[in-house]
């Protein structure tokens, strides 16, 4: 399903300075994790009182806060004067259908955009939106529920003293962004193996079955569409974006966002205009079927009704029919008969409709 | 019913000088009301004569002048002469079946853009054209007749002491322009709920019905997307507009009309194309139907065909029919008939005709 | 009919200097009307000889001269020596079928377009080319033949001591535009009635006719388009033309120009559009109909073929049919005939056949 | 047939500056022509040995070297030595398969496009690469074959002491280029009239021939496209071009060469789209017309299946069948026979299938 | 085959310093041939340890080093720490399913694109990724497997003392990027003869076998446009690319590589288009095949059913039917028949129905 959030009547006309929760609630109860690190130590807490974080605002060492649960207006309202966001902001991050954006404010900018995750029993994919905050050594990512794609991040930054470590919150945004986008490949990839799989079987097998295939599929990669399409415009933006807060160096590794997100893109239109192929070849080979069905109920046709109509005659009880009674008129009948088929058969021969 | 007022032969050749009503008339009588305010207190009134708004012209306070019904052309010129709006300007306010536009002037900048409403029965969308005349803490807005929808600003007006209380015209024109647009989402998502129940009936139920609402949904849609689509490319000329009379800190929220018209559009596309496929669907869902009608019809004919020939040759009165005097010639028929229908049941098996 | 002019051969590789008519004569004789006027008084006049022209030159007042017919290429060459017209310029002129456009020259600019008019018995549009070439307070226009557009524009000069008595040429040259463009909508409106029109009866009545009228509006609105489409680049050139002729004043009117010409193409391609959806509603309609004729014959068929078949066997002359000799034989037979009808029935409502 | 002459695998991987003809020889021996001239005269002569040619090289008339033949490589070089060609753009003339380009080189520039040429016969269109070296007062033209689209200019150069005697090899180059553009919208023109000829006959002949005809023209509109659209970036790439070879006072006339391909690229679009309707039609009226048959089918069928199905039950031979002796049991049967009848007929006519 | 490499799960959040090979594995070893060439001399050598490579890091001659196989990371790893390449540059390098891009890094820039080459039996097309790596007379090329494109760039390099030789790793690098674009073209030109072959047979045999191969060439299409588009975005990036690792001279080169994708990005559009008609022009030529079957099939039954019937009537066994027993009823039965049949044969000759 494509991320609509069908708008509320009552949430037109709001200020974009009101702090209520569009979406619909996902998470029970939101839970805060702190990630805090430098390139010696990583510390790992569950924050309970958004007071509590109010220590992470100067310190030198690098924070990742991440919440899950959007429902809690004062919650946000608390972050919003802690670390001096801006209201608008937080009111799009609650906004949950909101369109995939960048936006740059007084200290930091902030990017909004969907991450999709494939269920466990991998038939569904779920979208969700994601919000990131990015400050001075300080990133604050917002998403509607609990379980992300995010946990080789955290393990890299555990287990490895790289450059993660040290290399400020905007390489630790990008490789977030960049964790979402692979997915999206990943999941087209997915689509990919499938759509493949059709193509053998489509023209042997011209039936309702296969239309309904081809079917989900093109709304599925439709539905796609919807979250991925405008996420490329917003790494645009991204790229292009005029802020101190992305350093110089790591400048390279959003254009790579957008080598990605481009891919990403190909990839869709390439499977949706595989499948637009497939629905056309799919018409093509039915309309052929029919020819094929029509051909041979014609030739049947054409050959036994003339039969039946002859035979039909000498069926006739006139008293005085001549033919009846001569000694030979049934096998003179029959010769007939079979001389039309002949003739038939080597007409339809000629014609090349068998 | 996009909004298409068919352009009458004595209005061509006007000139752009000219107050000259060019709409169809939709209120009864002009009504001019004036919400003025400031952070302290709220004023509204109710004017009769224009003079009236003349006090407006540089008070302190923030004044929204609002006029339902366009066809006084005296009213409108007396404006004209009061605020020193250039004539060309109102010109437009007065064709409503003018284009979204922005345009800048002397003093202040004019934003026209088709405001749509569901009607309460929530049936139809009317669609009235809206024009904004901002000026240095002053905002004119001209609609087509009573009703609209800006009585949730009205209310944030009245009950909050909030920045809408103190951010200026520009401020106060971005809001009614975002309940605008908000509307267009939730109405575009009204016919999206439409559209997503069609998915599930569409292979199933392959009739005529099913044709008439498909086509009736994309009428509609082309309909909304010639209002729609010209509001965007207004939205962008006015985040780019070269004027004074927009803040500096308000363009940030100019921005923001550009995400959601553009997510307006984006809807709208979608469910375009949605529907597109749907009506190729319906066609391949139709041509496997006839397909399949075929298919049966050929079956009976081609297995019944030759027994009808055989059964008829048979029934013919020969003097001379050798066949008709064997004792179990008609067993040895009956059994040459089953043989018949035993082979052709296999072959269409075999050929998965069924 | 799109104005399209077949080249003639000889034509190919003229000098772009030669004064040659590369149109279809239209007028029978050249007529020059002359408007000369200021804010004081206006004077009409009709000119035989070119030479009269010449006091026009340097003349205070504003002066539009009019030329009906172009085949004159002496009188062309007299304007080219008088007004010091570049050739090129002129030789553009001459070549109706030339496409829109805008070049800025020494001492002026010069414009041309399609200038289309409904017939007289509103059933077919005439298109011809006009050119402005505006200079220093004087506007010459060539048309094609007598009648034109103009005559309200001409009624504004005699009546009226307004803004166009005094604005300049650039200003009487935007009014010839303005009406130009006005009547492609008025053009297009008229086209529209009729196409909405259409939506009612398309899926009532799917025959041959209605076939034969969305292919009609289909051609003449590809024609129109040939003619409309480029006069919106030839707008756009001359919104951004680097002229002096053309007063910073009067700029904003060109790019009201823009908005009418934008208004004009969305029109076209909206009205093609819903053209395009009415052919693919035709073939889904007319495909939804085949099957009905067929699921009508289908059924018909596979009820009675199998009867028939029966009362077949039933009519064979064997010596030896026992079934012939049974008391009950007719009605045990008519029994199973009954049971076979009502079994398919059945099956066909199971089916939702009909 | 479109201008692609299948790439030779030893060419690739070829060095740029590899002076080697890679097309198919057309001409049987290189043919050299030299118009030399300037206000007062004109001098042709046919060069054998290319050191004559130097002389040229600084003289102060304006020469046009014409060379018919691009395979032998020996004379090529010698024209890069006499006259400071670099070996690279050589080498892009030896490559008739190449894409219309520009480049600019040191002393000059440099232009290729497709020629085309209607046969005597005026049934095939030929195509032909032409190249165009542009210097000081030094214009050389190579073609492929002998016989060109150039005798109109070589007259005016003979004939006239116009402009194009003294404009220079800009001027030249300008004339060369607009007699080739002009011939393709001639050629379109050519296709145009038949592609309209066609409209009329659509509707009424449906049939086999009239689809090879569609296919036919689309194809060869698909191969005129492959030639003139890069031709239109070619020329884009020209009027844009940051040379001082062209004069600023020619510049005017680059932007004409613009317009005109401009036009051609517009008329082969919608000469394509036609032809795209076109085929679209031919479907629904096949359509139309398979309805119409299968009506009439169904129509025969429904009527005359229970008839027929009647009287077979009245041939039965059951020793008991009692109607069978029933004194009007034969009118009986007539009668309820045309009953039927005339019901179906009603029938048929209310759902106005006739 | 289009290039997709299905992203592996465990691939996702990764770092992009981590050294790691992300393709299939194609060759069995890591081959590393170094071509070292000044103006007078060539040297090729298989190198086994990667610090032997180390000697051609500050040479003055130009060094290329190819490497087959891209497996080896600690090889990888080693060949960054020499010649200075960031990590994320090698790690793009070892992800064979990277979009073609080019990046700039300290030393040098980066190019990658996928090269294409036609099997031994020519039936089939293997894609491998090409990265190259530019240094100061320096350039690193990673092929996936053994076997390349390269081998006349190869000869060129042994045999002849030209340009190639003195003109840089720049000039090299284009030289490449040259074969791997001419090939490219020498693939689709391929592709074109067999399309171009289709062409006639497509009207005359429409089966499904036509359908097939359509279908076939669609997709292989479809998937070398996969390859070679972005290729183009690469090309123009290059072309564009702010660096001083291309030289001033050889920038001409690269603006020639834009020119060749362009063509194979034409001519992959041209071949799909046709084949876009192809399959319109067989889906016509279909249903023409349909009607025409139909057609016979109606013209014989609506002859044969009303004969029929009239043989049926004289079947029946009534006592009473007069008719039987009329000296000539038979004869006069015979007359009706014949009577309708020329009726009907005059009633679909008028029709034109055959």
């Amino acid at each position: 399903m494509a991320y609509i959030t069908h708008k509320k009547r009552e949430d037109i006309g709001l200020s974009p300075y009101e702090l209520k929760f569009r979406g619909k609630r996902k998470a029970e109860a939101v839970r805060i994790r702190v990630i805090d690190f430098d390139l010696e130590s990583v510390r790992e807490t569950e924050v309970k009182e958004t007071e509590e974080l109010r220590r992470y605002l100067n310190s030198d060492s690098i924070t990742w806060i991440n919440v899950d649960g959007l429902h809690n207006s004062q919650l946000i309202r608390d972050l919003s004067e802690i670390f001096a966001i801006p209201g608008d902001i937080l009111s799009d991050v609650m906004d949950p259908s909101s369109r995939p954006q960048v936006e740059v404010f007084n200290n930091g900018f902030f990017v909004s955009m969907k991450m999709m995750r494939v269920s466990e029993n991998k038939r569904t994919v779920s979208v969700n939106n994601l919000s990131l905050v990015v400050m001075n050594r300080l990133l604050i990512s917002f998403q509607e529920e609990k379980g992300d794609l995010f946990d080789p991040v955290r393990e890299r930054i555990r287990n490895h003293k790289t450059k993660i470590r040290i290399s400020g919150s905007d390489y630790l945004a990008f490789t977030l962004m960049d964790v979402v986008i692979d997915n999206y490949i990943y999941i087209l990839d997915a689509y990919g193996e499938k759509v493949e799989s059709l193509e053998e079987r489509l023209i042997l097998e011209t039936n309702r079955e296969m239309l309904r295939i081809i079917d989900k599929f093109r709304r599925e990669l439709s539905n796609l569409r919807v979250d991925i399409k405008p996420a490329k415009e917003m790494v645009m933006g991204l790229v292009k974006l005029d802020t101190d807060f992305i350093q110089e160096e790591n400048r390279r590794h959003y254009k790579e966002l957008l080598d990605n997100i481009n891919q990403a893109v190909d990839l869709l239109d390439y499977y949706r205009e595989v499948l637009y192929d497939d629905l056309n070849i799919y018409h093509s080979s039915m309309s052929t079927k029919l020819n094929d069905t029509m051909t041979l109920l014609t030739i049947f046709s054409v050959i036994f009704i003339p039969l039946t109509f002859i035979v039909g005659v000498y069926g006739m009880n006139f008293d005085n029919l001549p033919e009846l009674h001569w000694h030979y008129g049934y096998f003179i009948v029959w010769g007939i008969m079979v001389l039309i088929v002949v003739v038939m058969i080597v007409y339809f021969r000629r014609k090349r409709w068998f």
